[in-house]
């Protein structure tokens, strides 16, 4: 099951900010779509004003036991209705990163970067989901999405403002912030 | 880039025997084909005939420094004049492997299965490239290309008996053995 996140002139949540926040940036678009599906959902514009970001839903690479047991606990799923605000998150890490040991990521990313720690006291206010597409020839790494009410949103930048202080973040080479609202619907 | 192992009519490797090692089995083919590209190859036959196997040459996920080093030091490449033998060896690893924490895999898959350690004394007479490819939507989760002189065939099946009896394998559910050999060029 991949999932696409296409940016363009419809979908079910509107974008109210893009910005790049390291290296190239994407196409501003008006709104953004997400499609669960056996396969990549293609563009439905040309490249100038859309794209398309896809990844997959995996196991997880550097979680622990206690942690994977703890993140269970406190962790909120997506949808919940209160949540009328989101954030997609596309990330990529430099080859410098890949190129680590298994031991030494999980050092900079657990260890030093405190990435799990830090992240629980934001939890259950902000719901995540990581997808991954490195190995789908993708233009980035990974994919995350955030879910939270609007009284959330400040909370929610302060977890963004955390993760980019590590030293992990020291590794990703290009980041793209994408603020997202729930369209609401006409009556009809 | 992918790398697309093709099951056919022709490839410039003829396939000398396929024999289910668990669960489902492959169609028989006569030949293999391998398609480095930027996408995933189509099989060029209808699926009754043939069949099509992609995956991505990715960072690794389980070596710890030393052992890269190691490795480094003695592996060899693909390609070599005298490698006229070669096997693919798709697997696929149950849920129940997937669901575990990292550490949880590693204990398994190095600490209790020795899959590095023991692997070490096939080198270099045996050279290897694991494919990933559990995110790509495929029926296997690793595709391992191995490549060695036909005076080491009885060495290579050496080490897929050992990695048979190990822990980690206990986690196999499907696993095909594919060996081929080097298509001789006619004189045209």
């Amino acid at each position: 099951m991949f999932t696409t996140f296409r940016g363009g002139q419809s979908g079910a949540w509107r974008v109210t900010s893009l910005a790049p926040v390291k290296g190239e940036p994407l196409a501003a678009v008006r709104s953004l779509s997400i499609i669960n599906a056996a396969a990549i959902a293609l563009p439905l514009l040309p490249a100038q004003t859309s794209w398309r970001l896809a990844g997959v839903a995996s196991h997880a690479r550097y979680l622990e036991r206690a942690e994977m047991e703890r993140l269970a606990e406190v962790q909120a799923g997506l949808g919940r209705t209160e949540s009328t605000c989101a954030a997609l998150i596309p990330i990529k890490k430099s080859s410098a990163w890949w190129e680590l040991a298994q031991e030494e990521r999980r050092l900079i990313f657990e260890d030093k970067s405190h990435h799990i720690a830090a992240s629980l006291k934001y939890l259950p206010m902000i719901a995540r989901q990581l997808y991954h597409c490195r190995d789908l020839g993708e233009p980035f790494d990974f994919l995350t999405w955030f879910e939270f009410a609007p009284e959330h949103t400040m909370l929610f930048d302060d977890l963004l403002a955390t993760l980019r202080a590590t030293e992990e973040w020291t590794y990703v080479e290009r980041e793209v912030d994408v603020r997202v609202v729930r369209e609401v619907l006409a009556a009809v």
